[in-house]
């Protein structure tokens, strides 16, 4: 019963109008990425994910995954041949680097597909999505002849990648991993240990799985200093390539779990696996955040993903369903009740949701451009900007934009009124899908302590200063256009708000970290709300500049001009509260005791 | 592996030292209300859900209710032999009238055992919530002969009750019911239709299930004005009160749905089932608001309860898990790892849960308290001003209220990492549990338009003027003592957004109704964050006054003390963003046509 149709319009209009990739056209990381092949890649990558993926989703949900009694895990049905249509069609390759097969297509691109691909059926885009960061960790850190081994066929998804890092006893304090690596005297190491958590840990879609493992060599500091990174095959790999003897890893069990059935979240038991060390010893950790830098973006473009496909549908629910009269009088009095669209406060979630989507789709986006920025960029000047802002936005897309995620599922849940409650319906399926974005890859409290206590201080503060001077020069800019002056005026109240926020956690997070720890949420979702904000900006600029163009879709563009003023009056005046939020400082959140806290 | 303790020395503290229950110890509502009485019934209560009814919170989520083959819908194990112990202790008869075998109980009371109720097994306490709904429309409509039929076995529990008003076509517009009631000449009807989303609508826990029928009589208009109120047992009851033949209502099926899977959702098939009319014909509406009024409020206990039970979960991971270091240097040193406690973000949750869940327990009391005065307060204008507050909060307390219980949930569920999505770990049932109290008994949505469309404008606004003088005597009261200066100046603040959110109500809502519309959501919200606020101001005067009695608890005091100062903190303040959303006025909510919402 639900529907999606991936909203490449939108996506054009960001990438050609607001970003204008045409800007770029002369760096090297753009140059796979012209105007007709950007608009095939989403085209048809929209068109195949609405058409082979989608249909799976319910489905997927329901029948979830299943551990055989020899270890083996069975994906959802139609997940396997959907699985080799996606390979075949060469959708893995997209962002992947032509030495291994790849497309070499920018990240704004991959990005934009993989919206779709999250939207389409989250658990399934998982499966690609572990392999990814499982690829950008050996091409960051893995030897010439890991590479060669290893990623010519997880670039092609022939394979598929997955990281190892959670055990029982440790989640974010890594330092706790207790999986071991014996040196062996061929160079391999021997892997024994358990992780769990394991996303697509085990399942029948691939040849071959790829894990990545954290795990400590003998002597190795009791500490997150002491950890390894280690490739580790499902099936041992031939030096002809092919495929050898099972290695010693197998899966436990599969977790019951809230939602994303569809993906195998695995115990894998590691039995004196073999392995081989990825990058130096003891710098595992640096090796793994490579691969986490860029699942957290993948996380967060869950968020956005989720949030659009359940937006679609409430659409659609509050087109169709007729339950009582529009406030000012019937509007469809040949009907026995108006439609749900009517109703102001339907609207209001149909428009927040909007809102919420199309800037976070925005800064999504613009994420994607900068990490190709951060490479690419023609001087190091522009390149380290790039950097910094990827740093800085990181964790605001993921950890903010997993909230949105959820809270956009949530509204379009309400939308339907009893029936978002009903399986059947498939509303409640991304509410429970979404929930997981906020908790994996770093918790979203985590995320607003690496944007408070690493982002903010690094370099100096260089790239929120940065930052803050774009936002300031492009309020500075709109106010000339008076038909942008009162948006830029609201943006310029939430910037102050955050500027003061920042000057608040200068002086008093190195004092008091718990007040930097206790101020790190709001400052993450007031952050939020500016960088969306711009993207806002942006797109209003852009808008009233094509809205006297040849062809232009002048309904389109005054949506968005309409939508950028819902955003104004409604999003930015909240980072007031968040300000004062910030500003508490710790006392009352750090004054009690456990037992303060007991119910009797 | 989750765990439940009944929070009765916060129920107590709330009852006694914040309400001061014995101020109202003369009038008759309270005569069975005696110290002793309501102590034994918050410990007995708080322990038998407790042991009884919280074990199978998790097993009935996992095992769910069943229907044959024969329409008979088998309850998750356990459910029945915990019904009949419920009965035979008595619970179910507490807020009843002694007329009818019930103990006379006030409101306040039953109030404060019905959150235990549903913290221990939503599910379950949905069937005697339902019950009680039903009995209180038979006692307000029903005539002497079928209240004498009906009632001393509903309100002894030995039968459930059921509500039944949506049908496919019809939630919110109860205008558009197709159930048809055809009179007989015997004085009964024959009720022909189909009902869906009837929780407790069929199981295997009662002798018998005493359904309460909105149908439409022949002639009817076609309207909510045409609406009729029947009882229509699923057996027949003889004249001497036995039971009698199967009626013609039957479970069709039952819903697979998010949560509340120990309770049964069925599509209910009436056949020409024989019904009683309840009050006068056409005016079933009225009376069924009778019940929908004490189910809202018993709703808004659900995002209490709920809250509560994932609170006190948390509360009990944050202290066993060990991740990481404080931020101001090792807190265990000895141990590898630190508490989850001693971490500002997780710290910031806990706090938020415990300010939010107890401010909403104090709000629900003194909800309850005004029911029991609206109807025995000393003199008429107390009864008036009781009544005008229970109008003005029950949206607040359901819509509001359930909103936190969810939120709540979901902050838990956070504070359990990767752990909280895991089924076996018993948070995410939670917040699949809490996310329907949103939605049924009018949907949150609705709540705010009842708010802000009805019980604002009602008697001239008579009833939030009486609550901004209470809440403004107090803040001036509270004022005068140095200790609470600072609370009531924030609560001051937070109070005059919503009087000022209240005459931009007034000056625009009349002219444009959809401007109400848009406001009523934000509005909702600001209500329910001044009256928590005022709850808080209460608690924070009763804990200051109680510091130096004899025997007094100071460390729950000062606990107090220090929740009531975060709340001013990080809660109140955002009342300021709030009104600049209802200021924000309805334009750009309603400025788009249906086609500006579609992705192509």
């Amino acid at each position: 019963m639900p529907r999606y149709t991936a909203p490449v319009r939108d996506t054009r209009f960001i990438i050609e109008k607001v970003i204008g990739l045409d800007r770029y056209a002369e760096l090297p990381a753009f140059a796979t990425a012209s105007p007709e092949i950007v608009n095939a890649v989403l085209d048809e990558g929209g068109k195949f994910v609405a058409e082979q993926l989608f249909p799976l989703n319910q489905s997927g949900d329901q029948q979830g995954c299943k551990r055989n009694d020899d270890g083996s895990v069975t994906t959802p049905e139609g997940f396997k041949e959907a699985y080799k249509a996606f390979v075949e069609g060469g959708w893995m390759t997209l962002g992947a680097p032509e030495e291994f097969g790849g497309q070499n297509m920018p990240h704004i691109v991959s990005t934009a597909f993989e919206e779709y691909l999250i939207s389409a059926n989250m658990a399934f885009a998982m499966y690609p999505g572990l392999t990814k960061g499982a690829v950008a960790a050996l091409l960051a850190h893995g030897s010439q002849e890991l590479k060669e081994k290893y990623l010519p066929k997880m670039v092609s998804g022939e394979w598929t990648g997955t990281m190892n890092l959670t055990e029982p006893q440790c989640g974010t304090d890594l330092g706790l991993i207790k999986t071991k690596a014996e040196p062996q005297a061929d160079g391999s190491y021997e892997i024994t240990g358990t992780k769990i958590f394991i996303s697509a840990g085990e399942h029948d879609m691939a040849d071959n799985i790829i894990h990545l493992v954290l795990a400590k060599t003998p002597g190795a500091p009791d500490s997150s200093k002491g950890i390894s990174l280690f490739v580790v095959p499902k099936f041992l790999v031939n030096d002809d390539g092919s495929i050898g003897e099972r290695n010693g890893v197998s899966c436990g069990s599969i977790e019951h779990k809230m939602g994303i059935h569809g993906n195998a979240t695995c115990v894998l038991n590691y039995d004196g696996a073999k392995g081989w060390l990825v990058g130096e010893e003891m710098k595992g950790l640096a090796a793994m955040f490579v691969m986490m830098n860029a699942a957290r973006l993948g996380v967060g473009l869950q968020g956005l993903g989720i949030a659009e496909v359940a937006f679609q549908n409430a659409v659609q629910y509050a087109n169709d369903r007729r339950q009582g009269r529009a406030l000012t009088g019937p509007k469809d009095p040949e009907e026995k009740a108006d439609t749900l669209f009517v109703h102001p406060d339907v609207r209001r979630m149909l428009m927040e949701s909007k809102a919420q989507i199309e800037g976070l789709r925005a800064l999504c986006l613009w994420g994607g451009l900068q990490v190709d920025l951060s490479h690419d960029a023609g001087d190091e000047e522009a390149r380290e900007l790039a950097d910094d802002l990827v740093g800085l936005l990181t964790p605001v897309i993921k950890g903010y934009g997993t909230d949105l995620g959820y809270k956009v599922a949530t509204d379009c849940q309400q939308v339907y009124g009893g029936h978002g409650y009903i399986a059947e319906w498939g509303m409640e399926q991304y509410v429970r899908d979404a929930r997981i974005a906020m908790i994996y890859e770093g918790t979203n409290g985590v995320q607003a302590m690496d944007l408070v206590g690493r982002k903010l201080a690094r370099k100096g503060g260089r790239a929120v200063q940065a930052f803050f001077k774009q936002v300031a020069g492009e309020i500075a800019e709109a106010k000339k256009d008076e038909k942008l002056a009162e948006f830029a005026g609201k943006l310029e109240k939430a910037l102050g708000d955050m500027q003061a926020s920042t000057m608040w956690l200068a002086a008093n997070g190195m004092k008091n970290p718990n007040d930097a720890g206790a101020a790190a949420y709001p400052f993450m979702e007031m952050t939020g709300v500016v960088a969306i904000g711009l993207m806002w900006l942006r797109m209003a600029t852009a808008a009233q500049g094509s809205l006297g163009e040849d062809g232009a879709d002048t309904k389109f563009l005054e949506t968005k001009l309409v939508t950028a003023r819902y955003y104004a009056d409604r999003i930015l005046p909240r980072t007031a509260s968040l300000r004062a939020q910030v500003e508490a400082g710790s006392d009352s959140i750090m004054a009690l005791e456990p037992e303060a806290f007991e119910a009797a």
